[in-house]
């Protein structure tokens, strides 16, 4: 699906290009070994596809030229890619050849290599094997420092597809009705999502009564009953290959637990805090610090249980994660959500999620919906 | 989202378990360490969700009880596995533990693991650093054997992916239209693949004109014209993790060049005599034969330029693999597609795909579009 290059940046995949190997300079790794996902599409505009046969951008971090090898068969799908502009050789293979051998050669390396955090292991051992005495180590950490910090073109995709997102929520009440199953629900939101902008559907969580106190939860056969409260967080990737995230909790008419309607209040207040204490070099812990004390002052402390967000872009989950401990310092054009939760066991649950941008004197929240408990007709 | 689980069949489940052990002990590896995907799906009938988190089923070859190491914040989505039933220890870890440490423990390995041939690179470190006496292989090798033969229930949900991709071909007219770009077309077959009974979108070809000459080009701004053919390769996942994948060859009125309908008979009957020639202890190098040989006769063996198909099943690309050199001789319960084409470079390609299953004494194909060249109205 992912081939496809439609507008490739030249000046921003040059951009990243020389800051990523000026960051594996630095990190004392001789080249950049990235397989297709979200590492190859921030770096040359193409996320690629990966299946059996192996397609890799060796990116060493001298002066040597980068190379992107990929099967013969699929080289047609990265015509459109301007790899003289980007001085990128392309370098095929057909089956019966060894790729390995082939990005061997192409990396030079003779000390460490990184490679993608989600190189499938069939390509990490066959690199291994052909580069028996070199090291290999994460990109993830090298690259992280580069795609935490997003540009106006990534802040305007993101902000793209949070409005494609609020949109399928806007429809709700269409699907979320006493008497459907969570998993009918969460077909007709599944399909929305695609309808409402994006090119794929990354989850689709429909929690209702006690499932609502499962964070992870995503749809199971219950069916909704009038009273249940219900989280529901979902998000797809759109074309541009960036992605949405959010999440709204409902009421299919009155809640049946009259403490809903106080808790819920709190879970409101925490998570508006925590949006407001966002702003440049203010820390990430102190963001997880301004939703979890609300929380906590209100007794609900250890019905909290997860951190407070997580950065998104190429990937849903991705560096800056908001959690105590975390010192790092925002900065403009970090994007992540802010997702604060109670959850109830054996009760309900409710999570309410944004994701903001770090702007240069303050926040700007990517999602729109109202962040009240939204009761819907039972 | 693939964590819920919603009809594990404990015997089945059972089975597979005790026959992946052998396999393991067969191959003379101490644990098979499997992350969220197939393979886990297989094994466990939950697919799982890949996230930074490890997730990791461990099987030991020998006596010792199988584990599954899960983050604790997302056990509540395995709650309906029957652990009990199946003798599997559930393990949860908490941020700020090693569960590589966990891993390595549960596993009791001493010589060799084989770990899942897509686990990520994130994971494979984490064990390698954690077991450094112990050699990593991949468990495709063992669990190939097993997964490549279906059972009864994997059929009939590969029956129903099938059903479902073709209720999509059967709409094609609504969409594929002269004034049209290929991305917008493949937006709106992407929405009805969801719609038509999928959980998600795997892939979507629309290649029209000179872009259908590219077996793996996916969709572009190419606006379609009356007279295009248009090569229509498309699949998706259902809420059971099977998929589907069915290529159909379109023209938009009448077509512009006068050699299509001869040309595109040849890879009909082609298509048509592989087919014919599936059942059991036929060789898959045999299948693949079948449709090039007529190809080639008709003069075009070189614009062929791709094995003739693939197995499919939780993967849309797993074994067999219906090509030249391959002797696996084929046996009933085995799932392939069965996609011969013909590519002219700059000027159009054709491709005809259907799954078909190998049956007690012959085939059973899993598509039932018409294999003509289907005329859209221009």
């Amino acid at each position: 699906m992912s081939t496809s290059v439609s507008a490739v940046n030249v000046a921003s995949v040059r951009d990243r290009l020389a800051r990523a190997r000026a960051a594996a300079d630095s990190a004392g790794v001789d080249a950049l070994l990235i397989t297709p996902g979200s590492d190859l599409n921030y770096l040359l505009g193409v996320a690629g596809d990966s299946y059996e046969r192996l397609t890799c951008f060796v990116l060493p971090a001298g002066d040597a030229p980068p190379a992107f090898v990929v099967p013969k068969l699929e080289a047609p799908g990265y015509a459109g890619l301007p790899t003289d502009e980007l001085g990128v050789r392309m370098a095929t293979w057909v089956d019966g050849e060894n790729p390995y051998a082939l990005v061997a050669k192409l990396a030079g390396a003779r000390g460490r290599v990184a490679i993608s955090d989600f190189m499938p292991a069939l390509h990490v051992l066959g690199l291994r094997d052909e580069l028996s005495t070199v090291d290999q180590t994460l990109a993830g950490p090298v690259l992280r420092e580069l795609r935490m910090r997003k540009d106006a073109e990534e802040i305007d995709a993101l902000r793209e597809a949070g409005a494609a997102i609020d949109r399928v929520h806007a429809r709700m009440a269409e699907w979320l009705k006493p008497g459907r199953t969570e998993a009918e629900v969460g077909a007709d939101i599944a399909e929305a999502i695609v309808a409402e902008g994006h090119a794929t559907v990354e989850f689709v969580v429909v929690g209702a009564g006690p499932n609502g106190a499962s964070p992870h939860h995503d749809v199971s056969e219950r069916v909704i009953e009038a009273g249940d409260v219900v989280v529901v967080d979902i998000g797809g990737r759109t074309a541009r290959g960036y992605n949405s995230d959010s999440t709204r909790t409902y009421a299919v008419g009155t809640p049946r637990d009259p403490d809903v309607a106080a808790t819920y209040e709190v879970l409101r207040a925490a998570q508006a805090a925590a949006v407001a204490a966002v702003r440049p070099e203010v820390n990430a812990s102190t963001v997880d610090g301004a939703a979890r004390e609300i929380i906590a002052d209100a007794g609900f402390g250890e019905y909290f249980i997860h951190r407070t967000g997580h950065g998104i872009g190429l990937d849903v989950h991705e560096e800056p994660y908001i959690m105590a401990g975390n010192d790092l310092r925002l900065e403009p054009g970090m994007a992540f959500s802010v997702e604060p939760g109670i959850y109830l066991p054996g009760r309900w649950g409710a999570r309410i999620e944004d994701i903001v941008v770090v702007t240069e004197d303050g926040v700007e929240p990517l999602n729109s919906r109202p962040h009240e408990l939204v009761v819907l007709p039972a």
